[in-house]
């Protein structure tokens, strides 16, 4: 296991001075001593994937956090919600971003109290490194604000990683729309529900993050102060527009459903075409060459000097009248 | 009837002691005692498909249930839901799971009062094995709750109980997934049918818990403690999150159906194509053929010497040119 | 006119007694008196098909019916509704029952003061036997409980009856589906035409019951007393539960109409199969055979001894061939 | 400019008197005096297509309506709404009927004042000749009521109108579906369209008074006076009556639609039939034909003295079985 | 750079005077004086495109506006809403107009004082020329109002926008409609994608206005006075006719893929019927002539006299019966 696993990220500050440092995940004491916070400092504890229960329990009860909270904190089959509990207030979010291939979903739990911020998630990464710079910046809005703005830059943080996986989503539509119209192929309609599965699952994390912007947005829960509501109204808005996108993504998709269908059946309509009009030109022409070669032994235009020629001119005729016809219902 | 058919299981409790008795059915005096709960005592009431409609009146009057509840007890077509009388609450759920071809559907009746919990179901078996462990565990939560928590905790065991169902379904969806795209068969609509209709009797019997649970979050009944409301938040959470899942499902079915479909009209534009091939070919060479074949007197292509061989390579240079126009069209 | 429809039915009774009689419907002096109701008796008066708009107004004024009320208690296309007046209480309802063929629904009026119940209908027949049984039956719960429970137990039963009609439609569902996936006929989705039409009548009667029952259960008008309230909470649900059954009809019934395309679709691939495997086979041996009825003067193979023996080889290999690839291809 | 368009229509009545006259729309006086009613008088003045910028504005500031309400009166894609100023109610509303081919929507002012009903259309037509009578009749209720019972019997007067047009559209759903399940015809997708755009219209001009209406039941408008309510409830149910048939109706038309593809790909199937039947019989004793038209100089077959009556019988043999083997499969 | 980008446009009235003037963006003094708004004077101050974040931070300084306002400002991705903030309302918004292709979307920030009013742009265009020409006109209603009289001209001026985009995409949608319904091609399909997009996007755009307008219709923000509120509701009231419009659109371009689909199955029938019709017919025809082709040694009917008469006799027959079959089936 390497070091970084092994440590839980602490940073503190306040206007004037920020300070960071790491405390060992089985250093008991030092994680105990982290609730105790200095007057007008802002804590923001950050533990990633390396969290033992015993670490969630020394922490839990260190901060008075819930018993329902701990216990629920590595179960990240939890739907993203805010709660409010006695002196802290309860996120569960979800950090999404795409590779190559698949949707990649990390579960993260935020917990705010009064001057702390603490981060559980279950990775290494996060997407949390522009407002560690910005805590990093004298003079930075972040610095001047409390834990609750510093619960809005991270809030926001997750959901603007939203959108970079939206324009992606967007990008791969144009691009199989294009190939739609060009070409049909079963392989589009694969790539659709590919597609379709990931605005699924987009939906299914970020749908409920809306009633819990929306309950932030209305009930104004008392450790988010006045001045920090007009961010969180921010952040709803961001959430909003993200699902209205997957929305329109999922009307764009079954319109492309509809327009491969269609080239499906319009190639099945160029085929039969074909056979159409070959078939009905042929088939006559092939029956009057079988009449005459019939071994009647009567059989009067077999001996007119001219028979074979008229025959010809016969075939032409209605071979022309055919090519007409079907010219004039616009069949090739 | 076997013994454990006519016994009522009764577990009673508090922090310190716990004891676990059953009571004859046609015990009447017995069961009018349960009614007598000593001072900080919670006891659980757990009566299976034994009951005959004298234990429900008898039980009914001791603990002074309304008419209406007596009367509905027995009805297992009722919807889930949840409502207060004066003195109790009264809950009705469905336990669902899934065996090898069918969902299996068990109707539960929960009665909450100060000091006990009724639990009425109609047949044998349940999901609770894991509370009465919990409950036998000194220091365990249950045992410092109230009758409250453990009406919590028998209401997550049956939630729970959704998730083991739905993953199967998920699992199953995967499969018929795999198939489809393999291959087409009218099975696997019957198939996607029968997926179709597991899900819409999930929802027809989780959805109502949702109003319920709602119900129990926003309204606050008395009988539930300001301390349970979290957990009971946190089952709604869990209700709302296996309906999110049945929704999910359900749109991925319906995709199904849509590749299904786009299988079977591909499948008949190849057959066709192979039919257009193969006629467009040999029809004009035929007629060829047959115009050779002719018994006219006069035909001069008969008499000349190479006409039979000028023929066959007319006939390669038709072929060879719908080959390459088909080939052009990418229909081989 | 027989004599039962020159009757109006009246019940009067309390815990002790209970009168049943009929007062003809132009004896005004009569139904003037009905309004006036000795103290502790609930009085029950019904009236069917027989109104004449003379009894009407004579009853309306005798109660002190609101004039809308009377106006449109003859208007058998209004919408199922709950409406308070000062002193009584509107229903409108519909009874609905299914005959062989076609969905009969009776339009019921139900007029609720505070020790009456005025039942008017425009047909002979209700659903309300069960009830006078009860109110016959000393000691039954409608004989303890006042008007407002009289109330409840006439909109049950018709709430009631509902159930026995969708259970009808479940069979003929189950029925089409097993036709549908056995056999495909153009009759199938007129048969499913029949039934959605069926479901959308239904849910356009009962539709508003809902919304009448939730006025009832959450307003709580003041005619309906509070130990009655449960009772009319429990018809609302039976109400919900009818509206899910409808709903998963409908459902059930759009599936239906998918595996009917799809087993038409599978029907045409089955017809074209069989066409190209035949066409395809033979359409290359009869150019063959073509080939060798020209005739030329000079084409060699007609004068080799076996040369009729080779091209029937040749003709079987190809055959053979194609016979193997279209098995390939699960073409039969 | 024939009379009739240069007049104001104005009638004035109490519970004992009842005065018609008419103001030419040029009489400036004549209009201010109108707004000077005297007590006890309830005066409706109509003013239908005549209307010049003038006289909007005469009658605007007699009535003292507020400038966004004149600048509003000509304005006919304004959408159907409800909306309270002081002294006075604006109400718009659409008036529509069905001709031959389309539908005719007409725009309708009705603004209610203490002692006053303004109505003010775009057409000369109206549908409220019931209304003139209502009033003309003495001892009707219209006469007792105020000019809130006036608002009440025009706006119930346009919402019957509706229903003359849906039971219209019900006909013409009726025939257009008895066609369809006769015959196949493109046509049917038209009609089926023009009958969609109509509801279409129909229920953009129809919601928007639902909210109107319910914004009347739920708000209660103090010109509208307490004994008045019931019967604006009442035609509050009949707008969502009328909702609800629209619904009913697009819900039957896109079971037409079904009904018109499943006809189309049953012809489809049929016509395939047909030609997979005749090909797959005549294909192979064609070949057979071929091969003994084949000009091989040692055919052994051809010199056998039944050679022709057996290959006959051959011939008979494979037709009988193709056809055994398509009657089995059910293709004819 | 032209001059017209570096000033920010400034025009200040009441009911008396007007003045119109520039301040160039980089004279930060004159920036600063802006804020300083004489006695009954309402002040409306313009910046397009050229803004700067320096301009930005200036006016945001001098106007006190909140700092998350000021950064949001050149946010072009944000939604439209509304924000009240204390001292002025903060409302985003799109202008919309379409050009031969494309929607063309501008982004708009409207910021309403107690007598001032911002509006800032990202585009040199705008749509209130209409509003300025009222403001220069002495006597018009804007210039008797206050600031937020011109709030909703601006805001009403926009709205406005929306309805001609909606009319030519009417128009556009009829021209399809019109040529769907004549022949059948891929385009269509198509066109039909692009129309839903621009409507996708339009929704987008238009819908979240709704809230903001049902926000300051229900809300009543204390800067928008009673006097100007029944204007808001007007606004409204445009917003949700154009909601509806683009619904309606919505709905009349998916039946418009029904149409083409079935056009299109249409025409494979058509296509399929000429097949059948010829093959059926000629197929068995070269099948007799096929046989009398045979080179049998002992072929009664060769040698009859009227042999060959006969089978042209018998092949007529055959030949009118299937056209007589074809005739009633419809066929052609």
């Amino acid at each position: 296991m390497d070091s970084h696993e092994m440590m839980i990220e602490v940073m503190e500050y306040n206007e004037e001075t920020v300070k960071t440092y790491e405390v060992p995940v089985d250093n008991m004491e030092g994680i105990k001593a982290l609730s105790n916070i200095p007057e007008g400092i802002v804590r923001w504890i950050n533990i990633d994937s390396a969290h033992t229960p015993e670490l969630i329990h020394a922490i839990g009860s260190a901060f008075q956090i819930h018993p329902l909270v701990i216990e629920n904190l590595d179960n990240d089959i939890q739907r993203a919600k805010i709660e409010a509990y006695s002196g802290f207030l309860h996120m569960v979010l979800k950090m999404i971003y795409l590779t190559d291939e698949s949707l990649v979903i990390e579960h993260l739990n935020m917990i705010l109290g009064e001057h702390y911020m603490l981060t559980i998630g279950n990775s290494e990464g996060d997407v949390f490194s522009e407002t560690r710079k910005h805590i990093l910046t004298k003079g930075s809005a972040v610095r001047k604000g409390g834990a609750d703005y510093l619960f809005y830059m991270l809030f926001d943080a997750v959901v603007d990683g939203y959108f970079a996986v939206l324009e992606r989503i967007d990008d791969q539509i144009d691009d199989l729309e294009e190939e739609i119209m060009l070409e049909t192929s079963q392989e589009h309609l694969f790539e659709i529900r590919r597609i379709k599965k990931l605005l699924l699952k987009l939906n299914k994390h970020i749908w409920p993050l809306r009633d819990a912007a929306s309950m932030m947005k209305h009930e104004g829960f008392n450790l988010i102060s006045y001045g920090v509501e007009p961010y969180i109204r921010d952040v709803y808005n961001h959430v909003i527009q993200a699902l209205d996108s997957v929305e329109t993504y999922r009307e764009l998709l079954s319109g492309l459903v509809d327009i491969h269908l269609s080239n499906s059946s319009n190639r099945l309509n160029e085929i039969m075409r074909v056979l159409t009009v070959i078939s009905t030109i042929f088939i006559p022409l092939t029956f009057i060459a079988g009449v005459y070669g019939m071994n009647f032994k009567y059989m009067p235009e077999l001996s007119m000097p001219l028979g074979y020629f008229v025959t010809w001119g016969v075939m032409l005729v209605i071979a022309a009248g055919m090519l007409i016809l079907f010219k004039r219902k616009g069949w090739f």
